[in-house]
C-alpha cells in the first residue's frame, strides 16, 4: 500500500519536527508493506505574510485531492492583532471535516501512578466557530462569540470516544496491560450548571450515544469543566477517555500534557472519516526555534497515531515501542525533558528502535 | 464598627461550613472594636425545591438594603436539566455588580516550592450571561450562547487586579516575605489567536489599563488560556497575580486548588463597590454531606477576604494566621487533607490560635 501525506511544517519549530516525521515514515520495516510519498505545503504566519493567506487554497485542494494523511508542525500566532490572519489550523480541521481532535496522554510505563488516558475532543464548533462581531455602547466597546453546539456534532464525537473507549479496552485485554483490569470509562466533560441549553445538548447528546447496546461495558461518567481540571492533577490515573467540546478540550489537554512532564511528549490527530492529519500539541516555540533542541517525541507519536486511524494500527505500534524505548531508557532526552540531546540525537535513537 | 453579614448557607456541606464562618467573626478579639450581627437567607437548589426559586428576591433585598457584606455556601445543582432553576450565586453576582471574583492560592510557607498566586476572575459577563438559544435544523437540534466581553467590564477587571498587585507588594515590602524579591506581575490570560474581538478585547483592555503610570512597577505578562493552565502545573510559582475573562478564570481557579492539595482550602471573594461575598471555592459535596468532616478552610478564608474588601485588614491577617498555624502544625486536619479531625475540631483549633 501506498500512502501519500502531506507535510506541512507551518513556523518555528515545525520545520524541525515534521522533517523527524518523515524520517521515521521512511525508515519504517520493509517487512510491513508500506510505502509513502509525501506533498510538501504551506500554511502559517510565515505564508501570510509572503501571501497574505495563512492557509493557501493550493494546500487544502492537494489534501483533499492527493493525500492520504497529513502531518502539521506548529504555528506562530501574530504577537499583535493582524487584520486578515486567522490560524490555519482551526480552518484546516473545518475545511477537511477533521471533526475529532485525539489527544492520547500516557506516563511511561514505570511511573508511580501511571497515567494512561485519551482526550477526544470535538474540533468543529463551540466558540471555534468564530462568528464575531463588536459594536459600540456609550460605556465603550463590546465584543461577542457565538458558541455553537450540535447534536450532528456532539453525537459523532460522543461515538468516536466511544469507539476509541472499546478498542483501548481491546488492546488492553490482548496484551493482558493495564494491571489490575482498568476499567471501560468515557468522561463526559461539561459547563450545564451554567450553559444549560449548549451545554446541555452536549451532555445528553453523548449520554444517549453512549448508552447504547454496542457500548453497554463503557462506563459513563460527568464531570464538569472545573471540577475535571481539579481531578485531572488529583487523580489522573482514574480516568481512560475524556470527551469534551473544543475549547475544554484544548484546555484540558495541555493541562493533561503537563503531568507527563513535557507538551512535547503528547501527539495528537485531527480525523475524520477517511483523513487524519498529526499534529503535535506543542505550539512553534519561538523561543527555541532554529537552536535543533525541539523534542521530535510528541511529532513521531502523531505520525503512528495518524497511522492508527488510517487503519495502519501495526506500523503505529512499532513507533510507540521505539518511543518508549528511548523514554524508558532515558539516555538521549531533549532539554524540555531535562536531557541535553539534540532533535537529531533523539531521532536518530528511535530509528535505531524500529 | 458594626458590620450586618448576610449568611447564604445553600446546600450540602454550605451548611456545615457557613455556622464556622460565623463562629470566627464572633470569636475575633475585641480589641479590634468590631462587631456583627447576621442575616440568616436562603438560596440554592432545596430553595428552589420549596419555593420556585434558587435565589429568593427577599435574598437581594436584604444584602443590598440591611448587610455590609455576605458569606456564600455551596449550591448543588440538579443532575438532570430542570427546568427553571438557574445558579443563585451566578445570578447574585450579577444583581450585586459583584464585579470581581478573586481566588488567592497559597501553599504552606514550609512547601518545597512555594505557591503565592491570586485569580482575579471576571465575575458578569462572558459566557455567564447565559443568552442561549436552541433550534432545529435537519441534521438536529442547534444550541447557541453569546460569549460578551465589554471594554467597561474588561478595564474594572484590570484595574482590581493592577490594585490587588500593589497591594500584595506593598505587603511583601512591609513584611519582608517572599524572600528573594518576588516581582509583581499581572498576567492576562485569554485565547485571542482563536477570539480575535471578544478576548482580543480583554487583552487590548488589560493592557491599556495596566499600562498606566500607576502600575509601572507591575510586570504585564501574558498567557493563552491552554498554555496557562500547563505553566500552572510546570511552574506556579513563577505567578503573581492572573486576571482572566469569567470562565478561564473559573477553570484556572479549581486548576489552582488542585496544586495546594485541596479544594477544601482555596477561598474566594465576590467583590463590588461597597460589597462583598466570601465564598469557598469548592461546591456542596453530596458525597460527604451531613457527616461533619468538610474542611472549615476555604470558609474561614474566605471572611477574612471578606473581611479586607471592607476594610478591615488587621482582623483579617489574624485569621489567616491563625489558619496558617492549624496547617504549620498540621495536627488537627480534616479527611480532604490526609487528616481525621471534623469540622468543628477544625474550627476549634483555629478559633484557640486568634
Ligand atoms: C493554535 C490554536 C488555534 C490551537 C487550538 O486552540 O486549537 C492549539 O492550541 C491546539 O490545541 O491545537
Ligand atoms: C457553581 C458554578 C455556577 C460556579 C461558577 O461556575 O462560577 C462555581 O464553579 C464557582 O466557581 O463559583
Amino acid at each position: 500500500r501506498t500512502l501519500r501525506i502531506g507535510l506541512i511544517p507551518g513556523d518555528g519549530i515545525g520545520r524541525e519536527v515534521i522533517p523527524a516525521g518523515r524520517r521515521i515514515l521512511e525508515a519504517l520495516p520493509s517487512s510491513l508493506k508500506l510505502n509513502f510519498s509525501f506533498a510538501d505545503l504551506d500554511a502559517g504566519f510565515e505564508t501570510f505574510r509572503q501571501t497574505g493567506a495563512a492557509l493557501p487554497e493550493r494546500t487544502v485542494e492537494i489534501l483533499k485531492k492527493e493525500c492520504d494523511g497529513a502531518l502539521f508542525g506548529a504555528v506562530s500566532s501574530p504577537t499583535t492583532p493582524t487584520k486578515g490572519y486567522s490560524s490555519p489550523i482551526v480552518a484546516l480541521r473545518k475545511r477537511l471535516d477533521l471533526y475529532a481532535n485525539v489527544r492520547p496522554v500516557k506516563s511511561v510505563a514505570s511511573a508511580v501512578s501511571p497515567i494512561d488516558l485519551v482526550i477526544v475532543r470535538e474540533n468543529t464548533e463551540d466558540l471555534y466557530v468564530k462568528e464575531e462581531k463588536t459594536y459600540d455602547t456609550p460605556q465603550g466597546k463590546v465584543a461577542e462569540a457565538i458558541k455553537r453546539i450540535s447534536e450532528r456534532a456532539s453525537s459523532r464525537i460522543a461515538t468516536m470516544a466511544g469507539e476509541i473507549a472499546l478498542r483501548r479496552q481491546r488492546v488492553r485485554d490482548s496484551t493482558g496491560s493495564g494491571g489490575a483490569a482498568k476499567k471501560s470509562m468515557v468522561t463526559i466533560t461539561h459547563k450545564s450548571n451554567v450553559l444549560s441549553q449548549t451545554d446541555g445538548l452536549f451532555r445528553s447528546t453523548a449520554r444517549q450515544v453512549l448508552s447504547q447496546p454496542q457500548y453497554k461495558d463503557v462506563e459513563i461518567e460527568e464531570q464538569i469543566v472545573d471540577s475535571m481540571v481539579y481531578k485531572l492533577f488529583r487523580q489522573p490515573s482514574d480516568y481512560d477517555v475524556i470527551v469534551a467540546p473544543n475549547l475544554y478540550g484544548d484546555i484540558l489537554s495541555d493541562g493533561a500534557a503537563a503531568l507527563v512532564g513535557s507538551l512535547g511528549l503528547v501527539p495528537s490527530a485531527n480525523v475524520g472519516d477517511g483523513f487524519a492529519i498529526g499534529e503535535p500539541c506543542h505550539g512553534s516555540a519561538p523561543d527555541i526555534q532554529g537552536k535543533g533542541i525541539a523534542n521530535p517525541i510528541a511529532t513521531l507519536r502523531s505520525v503512528a497515531l495518524m497511522l492508527e486511524f488510517l487503519g495502519e494500527e501495526k506500523a503505529a505500534a512499532k513507533i510507540y515501542e521505539a518511543v518508549d524505548g528511548n523514554l524508558e531508557e532515558g539516555k538521549l532526552l531533549s532539554p524540555d525533558m531535562g536531557g541535553s540531546a539534540k532533535t537529531d540525537e533523539v531521532v536518530e535513537d528511535i530509528l535505531k528502535r524500529l
